[in-house]
């Protein structure tokens, strides 16, 4: 059967799907890989996902949604009753269940969570509340601690009567904790069997390990990974009593998504993620609120233009040359902008240095514009046979080279410092910019030079 | 002497430096978060640098330049003389010495390896040949293997022997081979202690985990880590002969790098990484290749408005909407590139989906066309009070709405399918086609309707 499944996967799980064959379903999705489940799952109809998700047991439906991007994983959920909804995600890891959520609409959100045990409901409301990019919002809550009062014996104990339950953690210490939950020390497995078992913990608790608190920020967590070369850490919060923890795979995973949400916004997807599988209303809805701040902006600069008009109709090669001079300041600030981002991830730069990024744009401003001046100015005088045309867009696109870069080496650091997202808003600053003084500058030269030119 | 350095670390460094005090500057240096060397070493002038490596001892060195992005610590290293720098790569960590000595110059690094014990480099060499985003080329050689037929308690006595060396090996298995140095099967450390002494590691090695060949794409490492609750697989060569061992970690980061080096290529910085402490001319050359390649597809757009000047000069207006054509074209056809790249990346679609993945955009295309032809119709229109500038107007910018997300949605895949890297090239041919074809409609529009325009 197995060679099948990598033929057509849908078509093969919509027969098993007709046919009721339940167990082979779970036994096939089990055997898949990530990858292979995410794709499955974007070909099946809205019904199919339905019927496939609540034909399987929780368990195994959860799995599956664990599988997905988010963004997949609750247009899916949404799908669902929120029964249903309610009891896959109970059986979801503690971090997967709460990006979940609040991935969900609001309403959906709250019709789950009244189909929840009021504790696992406010548990993840808790979790919700966190910061996504902050300890606490990358933090598992599921975790083994004792009191540090307790015996080997009683820890070992413990271990064997929840076998069951701990078999599905992913943390491999055991923490432990003073009577109030704050956090002592950890321990391996293997030092359990080791030590007497009438030892107290607090005798062979490993102090030596350092609690992050709920707030730290990803970067700080990123930095915390790269210095230590630790599995995990324990999470406290504000009066250090341990409620998670955080693995190096949560922070290299956030870290990574960051990274990508950040390239979709300097693309112009903003309102979050984005798949074809969503409703079109939605993905036209949040695609023009970007387009329409953009063409507002384009207005307004090429409004420069109509203070032209006479110079233009005198030269109407200059037509010609106003997008190329629009679209290669575009180009050029824009390796400026990603060059500042990168430095500034990587910790090269910080925000309130600007002015030494200007200055070393500049330099680079000035070889390029040189170069792209006389290239552009080199095709309009050949053209036209004219050397003043040549010089006048020329001059006018060397000159926004030099525009271009300062402008986009330094946005990004002077928004970072304003708190406003340089991923999101750099472009369009730039851009609208550059557009608006390149215009000046090749119509300014152009109506001087204007007898030259006709 | 701490609180110091949070102000300035650097001219706090150049007055160790200058002073000679090494303990102190190798104590520093170790007592720092990585972005904060990451920012020193950026800090610094090339003598500093040069002296700061050279007076604390290689290991220290290696520890620092382990730090760095692997574009910062080439720099730093081809400023060094062969000499120390093979010292202080002889130190480092092996996936990371591969790594620089690939990013150096051919010349720098032939001088390095000439510095070097022949078997040193000549590992690292083959290192360097596996491709990067491979599990050949990001595994990491330092593990400890004990053949199947040695006894727990020559293994315990060995381990006890080289206690100082493994100390800085990251894995925390044993790997178990044949004779020849097959993959038997992996053992924890405390498993050891558990068996009698004169077991032999055969009978108690665990045979479940699979190894992946050494020519695995990084893709399908990234599924088997997110399948397997692992943290690490051992990797074997084409005969099954152990060679190294792949952590999570080693993955998860080149997923991010890889994401990374696609963003900076979308935005043109596109002959690998830049910083700016690069020397200009590498910057600005690196820079140039992008945009010369850009500035002559420019022309050949633009060339379309050339056979077109008479109907522009009789309606000079239409200079204005040119540029706004061009650059909203360009930015609903990105949309649809970033919602490509991203689910290429997912798993959702795949490259042979093209003609599915149009359909898909030409819904959204027909709503957003429809909504930025209105708006600009209308801007047209109030402008000119002139009801046919805005057909025209409006019904281009419609029209290549549609063109722009076709083709930005259709490209990356096709790219993708003939190998081509869609990052790369998914931008400039997108724009191309779509200022060609803006501008086109635009003024073949106004042609038809010159005698309403003027």
């Amino acid at each position: 059967m197995v060679h099948n499944i990598t033929i057509q996967p849908a078509e093969f799980v919509r027969t098993l799907l007709k046919e009721d064959r339940r167990a082979e379903l779970a036994e096939l999705l089990d055997s898949m890989s990530s990858n292979d489940v995410v794709y499955l799952m974007s070909r099946l109809g809205k019904k199919e996902q339905y019927k496939l998700l609540t034909i399987i047991n929780p368990d195994e439906a959860a799995d599956v949604i664990e599988e997905l991007p988010d963004v997949q994983a609750a247009e899916i959920i949404e799908n669902l009753d929120a029964g249903n909804a309610a009891a896959i995600i109970n059986r979801m890891k503690s971090d997967d269940r709460a990006d979940l959520m609040s991935e969900l609409d609001r309403k959906d959100a709250e019709a789950i969570f009244t189909e929840m045990h009021p504790e696992e409901a406010a548990s993840i409301r808790k979790m919700i509340e966190y910061r996504p990019d902050t300890a606490g919002g990358l933090m598992l809550t599921e975790y083994i601690s004792y009191p540090a009062s307790l015996t080997v014996r009683e820890a070992i104990n413990d271990l064997r009567k929840n076998a069951e339950k701990y078999k599905n953690y992913h943390v491999r210490y055991l923490y432990v904790v003073s009577e109030k939950n704050h956090f002592v020390g950890v321990l391996q497995m293997q030092e359990l069997l080791l030590a007497g078992s009438e030892q107290k913990l607090s005798e062979i608790v490993i102090k030596e390990v350092t609690a992050v608190n709920v707030d730290t920020p990803l970067d700080k967590l990123i930095d915390l990974f790269e210095t230590h070369n630790f599995y995990g850490f324990p999470v406290v919060d504000d009066q250090g009593q341990l409620i998670g923890v955080i693995r190096r795979k949560n922070v290299l995973e956030a870290e990574n998504e960051r990274a990508t949400y950040e390239h979709l916004q300097t693309q112009g997807i903003v309102g979050g993620d984005e798949l074809r599988t969503m409703p079109v209303m939605v993905r036209s809805r949040r695609r023009l609120s970007w387009l329409s701040v953009n063409i507002l902006l384009n207005l307004l600069a090429a409004s420069v233009i109509a203070f032209y008009q006479d110079t233009l109709s005198s030269v109407i090669a200059l037509a010609v040359f106003l997008p190329i001079i629009s679209d290669m300041s575009g180009c050029t600030g824009n390796q400026a902008v990603a060059v500042s981002m990168r430095e500034l991830s990587l910790g090269i730069i910080k925000p309130g240095e600007a002015f030494l990024v200007w200055f070393q744009e500049i330099k680079v401003g000035l070889i390029n514009g040189l170069v792209l001046g006389i290239l552009i100015g080199l095709a309009a005088f050949l053209w036209k046979k004219n050397i003043y045309l040549g010089l006048v867009v020329g001059g006018a696109l060397a000159i926004n080279t030099l525009v271009a870069v300062s402008i986009g080496g330094t946005v990004p650091l002077i928004l970072k410092r304003m708190k406003i997202d340089p991923a999101l808003a750099s472009g369009p600053i730039l851009t609208t910019i550059t557009d608006m003084v390149g215009f000046f500058l090749a119509l300014t030269f152009a109506t001087i030079a204007l007898g030259r030119l006709t």
